[in-house]
C-alpha cells in the first residue's frame, strides 16, 4: 500500500500521472481504493483555464471528484463501513460546526474543502460518513455517477421540491441536465421537457427520461437575448401546449445549461407561482425579466452541489430501478489515458465521432471493462 | 344615497370628477362610504402614461385603491360587518375557485379584478370579507394605509418569512420601502438597513424604522450596472460591517426601488443562504449575478400585492403600536383637489417644497382634518 | 328531467327510495346525473346509529358522497365542464371566504356543508369547480373512488409529505388504509407495511400495494393497551427489522383503523424525527406515550377529508397507472338495492361469504355492469 | 489549574463535592471556568430518583447543565472565543455525522452525550462552537439561563413557528413555562395565556410575560381526566373568550407542565388548524381526544432540548431587551451549598417561605453576589 499514482494538474493543459504519498487516516476516516471516476465539465475547465469562478489552480492538484471504490483501510472509530466494502465517495469535507453545517445546509459551509486532493488517484482519504455503501445492484461505475446524480437530486428533489404529477422543463442535456430529467421522472413528474440546441442530445434525452423535447429556433443576428427568449418561449408554449396555469403549466424549470437565453426562456415559461432552479454555472451576468418574476410570484433558487440526504436518495433511486445511470456512460479509459479522457470530454466527441455524455476513467490498474 | 361623485381617469393627464351610479350590491356584498384614500405610484403612472405593464386604460376608469371608509349598506348575507362600521378596504376581488385561490395564493388568481372601479368615489362596493373593521385605535387615514402596509407585510412576513433577530436591508425609501422597514422592525429584526439615493429620504427612514442607512456613491459615467453594483456592494459592506455569514450578515434583502443597480447590489450583499424579495416593479430587464445566486444558494422571490391574512396582520401591527403609519402622511387634499394630489405625488414635492411621502385624498365632502 | 329518485335515510335502520325535486342550479353550478356511488363506513354508521360524532340525523337526508356521473346541465357561468362530461364529484361545499378557505385549508372551513343532500340520487347539484373531468382511462366506477382516494392523498402526500424512498406503515386495511398504501407506493415509498388483525385483509394488501405485512399477536386478557402496544411494537420491530433511525426506520406512520392499540403501536414504531398521521376516526379517547412523542420529536397530525389539489392528484395517480382502484371494488348493486348494499358493507361480507372491500351502487336505471 | 471541585451525585439523595481531574482538551475544544449554574427539575429528579426516563445513574456523575463561565483555556484550532471571554455553555455534544446532525436536528442525535460530566464543577470542557460569547449586557447569571431559554426558543419559535400577532396558551408556570411565555411575547404574540394550579405562580406569570391567566377549577373526586379537561376547557373558553377560529382563537398551545389534564385541556382549546407543542416530560401515558386532533387537523409536536440556532436567538432576545431572565432568579447559593440548593428546588420554596423559580449556584469560590 505504498504505490499511489495520481493524476496531477500542474497548469493550463499540463497534467500528468505522479506518485503521491498514501494519505494517513484519522480515527473516523477511511482509505478508499478508487476504482471508477467520472469526468465532469469542472475538471475540463480547470485543465483548460487553470481555474473556475474565483478559484485559481495554484500549486499542483489532483483532479477528479466523481468516484467509487473499495474500502481498503478504516480508522478505529469507523463503524459504518468495513474493509472490502464498495462505496460511493462524497467528495469535499465540511466543518460540521458552522451555522450552515448545523442547520442542514453543509453545501454552503464556508470551509468546504475544494477538491484539490482529488479522486483520480489510487488511495483516497475521507471521513467514513462520506462513504456510502453500494447495494449489490449498483456497479462501481454506477457508484461513480452518484456524485452528479446527487447534484440532480439536490436541485430537483430538495430545492425544486418536486412532487408527483408535476411538470418539469430542463434546459441543457448534458449529464447533469439528463440526470435532473431522470430524477424528475423517478419522482413522478407527469411531464419532463428537455431543451437543447443539439438535436442529437435531444434525441438521447427522449430515449432516456424526457417525455417531450424542444429544439429552440436559431437566434437572429443582432437579436438580443431578451427578444430571442421572448420569441423562443412563445414558440415553446405553442409547440408543447404550455399554459400559465393548470395541468398544462410548468411547475418547475431547471437550467442546467448556464446559457443566458436558456435562463431567460425558462423564466418566461414557468407557471404562475412556479419555481426556477439554476443548477450549474455558465454565464455570470444574466438579464432576467423581473416583471415576470414579480407578476408570477416566481421563486428562483441557486442550487449548489448537494446536501444532507442527497447521496442516499441518489443511491436509492438507482437501486430501486427508478433512475438508470448506466446508459450515460459513453466512453471508458484506463487510468494511464486520463489526459485523453479529459480531452474528448472537452471536444464533446471522440475521434470516432461518438458524442460524449459521460467519460469514466478507471482507477490505476483497474480494467475498463470491470464496471 | 344617489349622489356618487367619482374621480375618473379618461386618458393621459385627463381626469375629472363625474357622477357615477351608486353600485348595487349582492347578498354578500357591502357598500362603503369612502372617507380616506392614499395615492400610490400606480395611480400616478396610470394618469401619466395611460397604463401600467401590460394594462392599458381603455374606457374611463375610477382611480384609487388605498382606502378606508364607513359601511353604509350591507347585503342580507353579511355577518362580519354592519352599517356604521369603520373598515379598511381590500381592493380587487378574486375568483375564489381557481387553483391559486384555493391553495391560499389568491394574489396570483388570473381573474383578479383590476381596480378600474376604484375607490376615489363616494360609494364603493365590495364583498364583505374584503372589508376589515378598524380597531378604535386606528383612524380612517390609518385604515387607508392598510393597503400599502399589506404589501409590505406580504413581502417581509409571508414571502421573506422574517424571524426575530434577523437582519434586513431595504432598497428604496418610498412608502412601500419604508413600510417594509417598519414591518421588519415590528417583527423583531435586529438590523434594518435603508438604502436610497436621496439623503432626505434616508434621514426620514432613520427616524422612522431603519437602524442604519446607506447612501450609494454616484455611478461613474459609462460605468455598467454590474461594475457599479460590485463597487456599491463593497462600499456598503465596508461602511456597515456586513459579512457573508453570521450575525453581521443580511438574512433578507428587499428591493422596493425597482432600480436595476439596487437589485444588483442587493443580491451581492445578501448572506450565503439568504433571501431576496422583489416588491414593486421598476426596470423590467435586470442583469443579475447568477454566480452569486448559485454559490450562495440564494432564493429570489417576486412579491405581488398581498394574500390571505396580510390585511389582518397589517391592522394588528398598527393596533399593537408596533408599526406607525401616521407619520407617513405628508399631504392631505379634499376630494375636489384629487388631480392636484396626483400631481404633487408625481412631482415628489408640493409647491412649498415639502417632500411627498404619502398623500391622502379625503372622500367627497369629508374634511381633510377629520383623520 | 323531473324524475329524481333518491335514497333517503329517515332514521335508524330506516331508509328508502323517494322522489325528490330536481335541484335548481345557480350560474356557477352544474347538475350531475350520478352514475356510480361507493359506500363508505360513514354511510353505514349513519344508518346504524343515526349519527356520527357530534352530528345527529335530524330530518330525512339523502345518503352517499363517493360518486361520479355525467354532467346533465350547466349554469351560464360555467366554463370548466360541459353537458356530457364524465366527472368525479367532490362533495361538500365550503364558504370560500373564511380564514381557512382563503389560506388553502378549506377542509376545516366551519361552514363546510354536511352531505345531507347526498349523491345517492339521480341529479346532484354542485359548484362546477367541484366537478373534476375524468380522463378517458378512468371509468365512472374509478371516478366514484376518487373521493376515498383523495382522503388518502391528503393524508399521505399533503400532511404526511411523503417523499420518494421513505418507509411507511399503515394500520388498518380497509379501503382508506389500502388507498393510503397505494398512494405511498405511487409516491415512491421504498417500503409500505400493512398492519391489520385480519389475515385475509393483509393478504389482499400484499397483492395490492404493501411490501410487508404484520399480523399483531392477540391481546392478552386484562392486558392494557399500553402494555399490549409495547409488546406489539417490539414484535413488529423484530419481525420486520424496523430501526429507530436510518434506512430501516419508518418515516411515516398512518393510522386508518381508529383502534387505540394501533395508534399506540404506531407511535412506538415511528422513527426518531418521524411523522404520525391519523386518518379516519375510531376510538375517541386514546392513551398515547407522550415520552415517545417527546424524545423522538414526533409530529402527530389529524387528517380531515381533503383539501385543494387532492382530487386532481388522485385522478392523475390513477390516470398515470400509479394507483389502481379497480381491484378494490368487491360488490356491485343496482340503485334499487341500495339498502342491501349498505347491509353487506355493515356485515363485512356478502351472503356468499365474499369479503367486502368497496361496494358500488349504480345510479337509478344504470346497469351495474356498466362500469 | 489543578484544583477542580465538582458536585458529584453518587446515588439517591447522596451527593457531595469531590475533586475531579481537570479535563484535557482537544484542538477544537476549550475549558470554561464555570461561574454560574441554574438548577433544573432534571437535576432534582436525578438526585431524588437516581434516574430519569430510561436513564439510570450508574457510576457517580457530576450534576448541572445550565451554566455560564469564563474561558480559561483554548485548543490550538479554536477561533470563535479566546481566554477570558464570558460564555454561555450549550451542554451535550452530538456526533455531527448522523442523519439527524447533518439535517439540522442534532437534538435527536442518537449519540448525544448525556451530561454526566456536568457543569457543577470548576473546569468544564466543551467543543468551542458550543460556547456562545455573552454580549456585555448579559450577566453570567443571565448566561446560565440561556439553557432553559433555549428550550423555550426551540419550542415556541422553531417548533411552534410562532409569528407576530398570534395567540398562545402555556400550561405550567415553572421556569420553562415562564420562558415560553417570555419568548412568545418577544416574538410578538398578541395574547399569552398562563395556566397553572398555583395562584402565586399565575400572579408572577402576569407580572412577567402573560397577558391573561387561568386558574383551573378543582378536579372532582372520581372525575376522569377526560371529563375534567372537557369542563376545564369550557371554563377557560368562557372566562377568556376563546374561540375555535379567528382572532380570539389560540394558535399555539404549549404544555410545560407534563400534567395529563393540562395536555388534555390544551388540545381542547387549540384552534382549528392550530399547533400543540409538548415541552418537558411529566405523565408518560396521556389520554388525548383523537376526534379533536382529527376534526381540527391539529398538529402535535414533541419538543426536545434545543437545536441549531436556538442558543443564538436566546442570547439575542435577552440582549435586545425583549426577554428578561433576571427576574426569574429567586435564590442564590455558593458552590459549597449545592446540596441545599437542590433541596429547596425540590421543596418549591426556601425555609423562609419564598417560592422557588430558579436557583443559581455559583461556581467554586465565586461570590453569589457577583452576578
Amino acid at each position: 500500500m505504498s504505490d499511489n499514482p495520481s493524476f496531477v494538474l500542474k497548469g493550463i493543459l499540463d497534467a500528468e500521472i505522479q506518485q503521491k504519498p498514501v494519505p494517513e487516516i484519522d480515527a473516523n476516516e477511511i482509505l478508499v481504493e478508487v476504482k471508477k471516476t467520472g469526468i465532469c465539465g469542472t475538471d475540463v475547465h480547470l485543465l483548460v483555464y487553470g481555474g473556475l469562478g474565483g478559484f485559481v489552480v495554484g500549486k499542483p492538484m489532483v483532479l477528479g471528484h466523481e468516484s467509487a471504490g473499495v474500502v481498503s483501510k478504516v480508522g478505529p472509530g469507523v463503524t459504518n463501513v468495513k474493509v472490502g466494502d464498495r462505496v460511493a465517495i462524497e467528495p469535499a469535507e465540511t466543518c460540521r460546526k458552522c451555522e450552515a453545517c448545523k442547520e442542514g445546509r453543509y453545501q454552503i459551509c464556508p470551509d468546504i474543502t475544494p477538491v484539490t486532493n482529488g479522486t483520480l488517484t489510487r488511495y483516497y482519504r475521507l471521513p467514513s460518513d462520506l462513504a456510502y455503501p453500494l447495494p449489490p445492484s449498483l456497479s462501481l461505475e454506477d457508484g461513480a455517477l452518484m456524485e452528479p446524480l446527487s447534484v440532480a437530486v439536490h436541485a430537483v428533489s430538495k430545492l425544486g421540491a418536486l412532487r408527483s404529477n408535476q411538470s418539469v422543463a430542463v434546459f441543457g442535456c448534458g449529464p447533469v441536465g439528463l440526470l435532473c430529467m431522470a430524477v424528475a421522472k423517478a419522482l413522478g413528474a407527469s411531464r419532463v421537457i428537455a431543451v437543447d440546441i443539439s438535436p442529437d442530445r435531444l434525441e438521447f434525452a427522449k430515449t432516456y427520461a424526457a417525455t417531450d423535447t424542444f429544439l429552440p429556433p436559431s437566434i437572429d443576428k443582432g437579436e438580443s437575448g431578451v427578444a430571442f427568449s421572448t420569441r423562443n418561449a412563445q414558440a415553446m408554449k405553442e409547440k408543447l401546449g404550455i399554459a400559465e396555469r393548470g395541468p398544462q403549466a410548468i411547475d418547475l424549470v431547471l437550467d442546467a445549461s448556464g446559457a443566458e437565453v436558456a435562463i431567460q426562456t425558462g423564466i418566461r415559461i414557468a407557471k404562475s407561482g412556479g419555481t426556477f432552479v439554476q443548477v450549474g454555472a455558465g454565464n455570470r451576468d444574466v438579464t432576467i425579466d423581473m416583471f415576470a418574476v414579480l407578476c408570477k410570484e416566481l421563486v428562483l433558487k441557486g442550487s449548489l452541489r448537494y446536501g444532507p440526504g442527497d447521496y442516499s436518495l441518489a443511491i436509492a433511486l438507482v437501486a430501486s430501478g427508478k433512475v438508470d445511470v448506466k446508459s450515460l456512460v459513453s466512453h471508458r479509459f484506463p487510468f494511464t489515458q486520463a489526459y485523453e479522457a479529459l480531452e474528448i470530454t472537452r471536444n464533446g466527441k471522440s475521434p470516432d465521432g461518438k458524442g460524449v455524455i459521460k467519460v469514466i476513467i478507471s482507477g490505476p490498474d483497474v480494467d475498463i471493462n470491470e464496471v
